[in-house]
């Protein structure tokens, strides 16, 4: 895609610090980290979101996340790390081309999430349930 | 595991609304959802956490969320979602049996991320690099 900034650093018309590659992925350093060490995981090939991707490549994206946390992990000396992926503006995704965030955390780090959980309703959760299962 | 959660709702010991199985894994609405449809997609097999689990496991687990997460936005009409896995209690992770959220998300929804993007100061980012790619 001419105009996808990820395109290029794939392409490597952008730098960026690339910590990993393979023949489907490449990741590298987030260059706005949320923690040091933040690192994007994403496919070579352009596609706008996991809905996009062939499962194939979506396999191919777990893989290289599953090479490159540890590695975040270990090289940033974290007590665990989040995965994240956002799909869609109202769920964050700035950049048009599926990314893996791999965010490495430790206690006290202040990222906590704001994210508080609710309830269902009576029933209500059956009816979500049978909506799910009917698109499946 | 005998105290986990997660494997009493894959045996049926503790029921839960599931909206998926397969081989591998099964998906199952979180009852404190974050927003309405929050699903959760877990391997049958218990493994504390993303690094813990194994390679052909977690690329099924990416296969079970290709399926889950079209049928979870369509469904709830969401505009978008975001997929989450927190590994570590640090990073927000609640019961030790790796678990994907799949958070189905629109404009407006309050849930946006209060995690902001700091920098790098002057040859950290290579550092960093540097650091990390010496552990893959």
């Amino acid at each position: 895609m001419e105009d996808c900034i990820f395109c290029k650093i794939v392409s490597g018309e952008v730098p960026s610090a690339r910590v990993y590659e393979d023949e489907y992925c490449i990741a590298f350093l987030d260059i706005n980290p949320v923690s040091r060490g933040h690192t994007l995981v994403i496919p070579r090939e352009h596609h706008r979101d996991f809905l996009e991707t062939p499962l194939e490549l979506v396999k191919a994206l777990a893989e290289a996340c599953s090479w490159v946390s540890p590695a975040v992990v270990r090289a940033m000396s974290a007590e665990g790390f989040n995965l994240f992926v956002a799909n869609g503006r109202c769920a964050g995704q700035e950049i048009d081309h599926l990314h893996v965030h791999i965010i490495p955390r430790r206690a006290g780090d202040g990222l906590e999430l704001g994210w508080k959980g609710g309830g269902y309703g009576e029933g209500e959760i059956e009816e979500v349930r049978a909506a799910i299962g009917a698109h499946i």
